[in-house]
């Protein structure tokens, strides 16, 4: 039975690595790659090694940067005594997006999860507390996922700093905006009844 | 508004123009790359390079392959009185995994549709006429897709084979296995009755 040469396959076997891209949409990436000009395909290459090569963590609040400071932390105009602590790197663009975050940042590159071997010395929890101890941080926003090793993550960092008498907050539960009330789950339901605002 | 760094971005965007990635997909994979060990994401890129340095059309059926010819014309056992012309090479690989063909392939690497621009010469027909012109072809099977442009360079293929005294068959239409009748397509089912077989 033919598989396709080889070197196809082992390109496709890569992709399929990345999370989220299956085994099928790995091949057709595989296949899509090798059908471009040859300029093209060694493009893709080119910008995969010059992102690895000029992409380094931001030396305050650890998210990708080309230069030694990311472009928030090097910005005078961003609030610099409020930490809003992500996950991901992602998570960070999604605030931005909102427009309505004027603080900082810190990614965390990952949550605490003991199932999965990570504690805090695989995360960035050393130098976000090394920032949270120089004087001037008066509020660290939690915004790390609402899943189990979100939260696990979240109570686990708010312990930490609380002792240095800065604020720490999270971000709202409730019910996403938009989104039809009978398709709410129960849990997010009661943190929406519970977080109840007056109007 | 920060929006991740510039080499991250050029990479997501390179992602996001491979079909059937959307430009969430296309940012993850991005990240992810980048979150790599510095060797791991070279060999990515390598892995690129080397599939586009070392691939190339079969000189018989143009199936991507490494060698002169590719596995299956290069296999002996195969019948190569038959020829089953398909759209792409991801097709082919469809077939080989039935375990029920033992004849060869032809790669047409596109079909035809005057509204994209695409006549015959962008696809691989003269290469097919030529194999037909040889003695020894007894079958050509049409297995392009069964959509508008399948349909169209079947018919067109059909009309340019039939001369040469070559069979030219079309696969079967009907309902897929293991498929719920209530939701077959009205064409789909109307083709299943009209091709009904005694049982």
């Amino acid at each position: 039975m033919a598989q396709g040469a080889a070197p196809l396959r082992r390109l496709a076997e890569k992709f399929a690595r990345i999370p989220g891209i299956g085994r099928k949409t790995a091949q057709r990436m595989a296949y899509y790659i090798i059908s471009l000009p040859a300029e093209e395909s060694k493009a893709i290459a080119d910008t995969i090694l010059e992102a690895c090569a000029n992409i380094h963590r931001c030396a305050v609040c650890c998210d990708y940067t080309e230069g030694e400071l990311c472009a928030v932390c090097d910005d005078d105009r961003r609030d610099k005594g409020v930490i809003c602590v992500v996950e991901q790197p992602q998570d960070l663009l999604a605030i931005e997006r909102t427009r309505e975050y004027n603080g900082t940042y810190h990614v965390l590159h990952g949550a605490i999860s003991p199932l999965d071997g990570i504690g805090p010395e695989q995360i960035t929890v050393k130098e976000l507390l090394a920032r949270v101890a120089q004087d001037g941080v008066r509020e660290v926003i939690m915004a790390t996922d609402s899943d189990t090793e979100g939260e696990t993550t979240a109570m686990y960092l708010s312990k930490l700093i609380k002792p240095f008498g800065v604020k720490v907050t999270r971000l709202a539960y409730g019910i996403p905006v938009g989104s039809d009330l009978q398709y709410a789950d129960e849990v997010t339901l009661s943190r929406a009844i519970e977080g109840r605002r007056d109007m």
